[in-house]
């Protein structure tokens, strides 16, 4: 099938946008600048994109400042790349450096921007994110630059990236889609004796062919009458008539993810296979069915799929699972904030893409079903971006 | 051409082997654990291997304590899989969490692995490094807990996993082995008008279709008699006659990365073009010939280049290039310590697995080239682990 690819990348204005948010952060929380390390936040605010990132050598650091384009402090072997993003000087050092991997340089374009008094400096230091530099440079600037103090602003930058962009959101469409088609087709090509490793390569290879960018990250397991483990590579093991198998795939185009799965069973499956799977369907169904935008909380969905899940269970006194949340944000990473979990208060808004996972514990062997969509909050409810799965276990005959 | 793959995966002797040598840096440093947090160090020390690492949501923790197995204090959702690596006890909480997301069952776990007194602590804090958690929580551990005495250890790990066995060595070969197959087939499918996003779509389908797992890194650049940027994913721009262009690439096998590149001409090539790439596969050849197994450094490799690169400058008075290095170490990860940089006086040893990547400069638009091979350091000298590019510069007609 023919398909329409959307325009890739985005105009300088969605820059100025995103950038524009992180300033009204700054002004409010009183900061000098913001300082941020991770591919993604970096790729955010810049539209710098590249898969060098999968080198671990280099640290790369940009500062948003009051107002303007942000300011990159990076290796030298990046200011090609970063010329063509929204970026306004570059300093650069040649890295990997014998003594000063950059901290020192940082430093220094720090003093320039902030000035000489105590800098205060926002940085993500919370939940779900990581500092990318050595701990010895983190040291350095956190604890033992007396002229810096750090603030938290996690909370602030992860608020903007959950609301997505137009842009964005036909990204994320669009991804979903072409997993969504890759996985309609999978019943075509699949049989019995099939390893399970080619029959991820083979997914691998389907999806590449339709148009994905990438396939990141591809889990699953298959097993006689369910599987145990939902975030293992493949084994050579044969598929064989009576096993239920799922893979739960993080595909990207174009830097943005799907994150969903699909349970099959080859041959037949179980009663009580089939109704765990109808049992995860009508969890996500109700709860996708339940949002209202401004109004319903990511609590709000855990509990109207726990309550389906686990209608026995006293819902006042609810332990957690091992999954540890029925679904999450996604867009730029694999799994972003909001967290669908009995403590996350975070009240869906329009733009939000999410994903609803509910996970189940099935038959005398304790086997683990999981069942993932993609969702987008719109302005008046939702809108499936993956092409939403039957309630009936698809069972390859 | 049918494939024979090597065994998956490693026995338990393997680990012990790796576990023990962490241990003997652990008694010889009188410390009382090593606390691990990233991919790669968790993999190489347990086997522990998944993609479910591209959710940045989640820390996971390795303790390595200084007899018997590592220790795991880790999310709940990875017990499962975790219960098959080497790994002694297994702790832990269903994350993502509220309010700890872990940080206290490890503070815990340590107190019982290392008494109530100061502990002692190993951490990588080093070059190349990055301590995979949430910042706050970073410094609950490493400042503000009076109990807890952080020591570097980076340059004591990294100088293990330098070393190779030989079934790593057996999965690098492969995976060496396997690109340098479908970078000689690429000739034979590449044409004019193929947009570069097609021909590095094609060349992941082709890799996995050859029994590659996954190509985490392919970048890559054309342009008219030649490129500027080493690290830009694919534009849509077709390929056009006198374009030269280059792939540079990061595939994986059983999770050993090879990391290398190929550059091309299309119908044909500027002299300076192809002068420039016989000089990069000279000053390759003179450095490969070069090496003595425990006698040549990194330092070393890289004058050997570098005379060859840029005979007319003062090798006492040399600047620092952009891309930082003219090689580096590859395995686990798609670059490792060491550095061919002026300033790596490690000393090249068997087991060793590198990548030699001079780069130039040519021509009046200052064009740049880099050509990249992989190396073992071996008993007697080395082997190319890739196939080795011939020195003219190839030429599809």
């Amino acid at each position: 099938m023919q398909q329409i690819f959307p325009k890739r990348g985005f105009d300088k204005s969605e820059f100025i946008d995103r950038v524009g948010k992180a300033q009204k952060v700054l002004s409010s929380r009183k900061l000098d600048a913001i300082l941020l390390s991770s591919e993604a936040d970096i790729r955010y605010f810049t539209g710098f994109m590249t898969q060098f990132w999968q080198s671990p050598t280099r640290p790369w650091y940009i500062i948003i400042k009051p107002e303007g384009a942000p300011v990159a402090v990076i290796p030298s072997i990046g200011v090609q790349l970063m010329k063509n993003c929204y970026i306004d000087d570059i300093h650069s050092w040649s890295s990997p450096a014998e003594h000063d991997d950059g901290i020192g340089l940082l430093l220094q374009v720090l003093q320039t921007i902030c000035g000489s008094n105590t800098k205060h400096l926002g940085l993500l230091m919370g939940r779900e994110t990581n500092f990318r530099a050595p701990l010895s440079d983190i040291i350095k600037l956190t604890t033992e630059n007396s002229q810096i103090k750090c603030f938290d602003v996690t909370g602030e930058i992860q608020k903007i990236r959950m609301i997505k962009s137009p842009l964005e959101i036909e990204k994320l469409r669009f991804i979903c889609k072409l997993v969504s088609e890759v996985f309609e087709d999978l019943p075509n090509w699949i049989s019995e004796g099939l390893p399970l490793s080619d029959l991820f390569r083979t997914f691998k290879i389907k999806a590449l062919t339709l148009g994905v960018d990438d396939t990141p990250y591809l889990v699953g397991a298959a097993g006689a009458g369910g599987y145990f483990d939902i975030i293992a590579p493949p084994n050579d093991q044969p598929l064989r008539n009576g096993d239920i198998f799922m893979l739960d795939t993080g595909c990207v185009w174009d830097g943005y993810f799907s994150d969903f799965d699909r349970n099959f069973a080859l041959g037949h499956a179980s009663e009580k296979a089939q109704i765990a799977h109808q049992t995860l369907i009508s969890a996500t169904n109700e709860a996708v069915k339940s949002i209202k935008p401004g109004i319903t909380t990511c609590r709000d969905l855990f509990h109207t799929m726990n309550h389906i899940l686990y209608p026995d269970i006293d819902q006042s006194n609810l332990k957690s699972d091992d999954v540890g949340r029925f679904g999450h944000g996604v867009g730029i990473q694999l799994t972003e904030p909001p967290s669908h979990t009995s403590w996350d208060t975070t009240i869906l808004q329009p733009g939000m893409t999410i994903t609803l996972e509910p996970s189940i514990i099935y038959g005398e062997k304790d086997f683990l079903m999981v069942a993932e969509e993609n969702i987008l909050v719109s302005e008046t409810g939702f809108e499936y971006l993956t092409k939403p799965c039957s309630k009936d276990l698809k069972i390859i005959k």
